[in-house]
């Protein structure tokens, strides 16, 4: 399929940098959950890219990483230019990493339309997907609002941010950003049916987000300026980036500007938060249970395994979620999947690097 | 500690033939239960073999064990002559292994008297064992009584055979010996204060034994006794061997001799028969949590970990066995330990050798 040359120059951002410590013992520090192929056969990463191709043209789609990752993720993405996975010298949220590309990519293409999308959610529907953004393009291009895909939610999630739209059809107003509601509000949004689900993907030309950025932020364009006119010398950018303030792009602009718009997404969309999420995308025996690699189990309902090598044998477990790795095991009740954040925590706080 | 020399020469008969694979993952066909340290720093056949060494000279101690296991066996017992590790053609149950003990042994010590083991047993108490050791052996050498011990219930165990006594003091008689009984049973058993566990461990002299098996089981003894006469040739022991009934000791000679008589131990015994068996060792922490290894627990209780070289991080987790060897997992509902069992038969019955 031939890229779509007509309508503005889509250029594609992925946030890659994420640790996904969520997924230990499968994701490490130096094999981040975006390297990982949680659903289906792609890594989300790659899978994330070859939604894409249909309609970004490979030098228009770059990447965002950490120096750690930076290597693996230009192997694993060789149909990019190498220069186009971008490194940031430490994380420092997601405001500082999309002025840094805002920066690097206004020079090239100062006139494109930024596409921003996470490197590790799960998108079905990819001709609705691609669709659906350029609706956000088409809109973000002639009415220079700034575009975030709204997620429908289809239960009260309290894990995630929700933004409050107006008006009705393809594109919605937003009336405002609300962070994670108690389980309450949650409910109250979902009934409202003008709520959705805030997935941190946006579109909007590079001369609004710099506009905008500069009247809500404008600490977070300074030193990417100085620094790019200083001849973007990548040994100095650490300490230009060291100079950003640790902020998220909701709390750093979206909250805070009048201009606005939510695409209410066509596709469906996860988050692939947890392992109890990823349980969700594959099939369940008659027991309800859900094997990935060798396993015997007797006696045994609603548990899901993520093998290894070795043979798993189970007898009289309910409820579980089981990943095998060489070097460690996790054996986990469902619903205390979240736990998995204070395992890791534990393991740093023993100095356990080797498992991190 | 020198042996005692004073008494009538002892030999000890340590049956060391079984598999135990109530401990898969960890036991295996090569490495059955009693090459394990289930307790203690000690393998369970070092430590059966140790227990007698006070009393014993190398040279009376016997071990019956099959060709598999024989190599190791000796390896293991450095301190026994090679030739003292008895090699049963084929595992035919335990009148058999001692029918052929008892051909081999009496060529060197016709007057002596015989105490059978088991060598994948616990027994607290070294002197107290000792001390009733020879209690029996006395009443073997001087009332020429099979004598088995018999271990006061303290619960109503039903996968044991029960020994109904009468009469008192040091040394009791046999009524009945009484098979594996259902649960109501048991209680009635173990409230009588006359029924004791039949551990399996016997003493008798060598002749009574011969007497008594030619009385009640001879088609045990004349397949042996004309193997010994042409020879002793190891390449025919198998195929006399072969024509052994296979019969427990039990049913064979225990049940239909009238010459059985009881000394109740003073010593405390265990037969580590199965995984929640070997946690009741082990002191466990606030929770009732056991470790052994490298674990993090959270939320946990009630669980027991046999780890191997992995971590093994566990949140939400209740009355849980999790037995961790390189190649399997053993994730088991402590009241379903038994299903070990079924676990083994199936990877028998999938042809997976590997594992077995």
């Amino acid at each position: 399929m031939t890229p779509k040359k007509k309508g503005p120059r889509k250029v594609a951002v992925v946030m890659a940098g994420g640790r996904g410590t969520r997924f230990w013992p499968r994701s490490r520090g130096s094999r981040p959950k975006q390297f990982l192929a949680m659903v289906g056969e792609e890594t989300l990463l790659n899978a994330t890219v070859s939604r894409l191709a249909p309609s970004f043209l490979p030098e228009d789609i770059y990447i965002v990483t950490t120096e750690e990752l930076a290597a693996d993720t230009r192997r694993m993405l060789p149909q990019l230019p190498p220069a186009n996975v971008l490194v940031e010298p430490e994380g420092r949220n997601t405001a500082p990493c999309l002025a840094l590309a805002l920066a690097i990519i206004e020079r090239k293409t100062p006139d494109g339309v930024m596409v921003v999308l996470s490197a590790d959610a799960w998108i079905g529907d990819k001709d609705l997907f691609l669709e659906d953004v350029d609706l956000a393009v088409s809109h973000a291009r002639d009415k220079r609002d700034l575009v975030t895909f709204g997620i429908r939610p289809t239960y009260p999630e309290t894990g995630y941010g929700y933004i409050e739209t107006e008006g009705d059809g393809p594109v919605l107003g937003a009336i405002a950003f609300r962070e994670k509601p108690q389980y309450e509000t949650a409910v109250e949004y979902l009934e409202s049916g003008r709520h959705f689900w805030n997935a941190g993907m946006f579109v909007w030309t590079l001369q609004d987000l710099r506009a905008e950025l500069q009247a809500h932020c404008p600490e977070i364009l300074a030193p990417l300026d100085e620094w790019m006119q200083a001849g973007a010398d990548p040994a100095k950018l650490g300490k230009a980036y060291g100079r950003l303030p640790k902020l998220s792009i909701d709390y750093a602009l979206m909250e805070k500007s009048d201009r606005v718009a939510v695409v209410p997404a066509r596709f469906r969309w996860s988050d692939v938060g947890s392992w109890p999420a990823v349980v969700e995308f594959h099939e369940a025996d008659g027991s309800g249970n859900m094997v990935q690699g060798d396993a015997i189990l007797l006696e045994s309902t609603n548990c899901a395994i993520f093998g290894g090598k070795r043979l798993i044998a189970g007898s009289g477990l309910e409820d579980l979620i089981i990943v095998d790795e060489a070097d460690a095991l996790l054996i986990c009740r469902k619903d205390r999947a979240q736990d998995v954040k204070l395992i890791v925590d534990k393991l740093a706080a023993l100095g356990r690097k080797d498992l991190l």
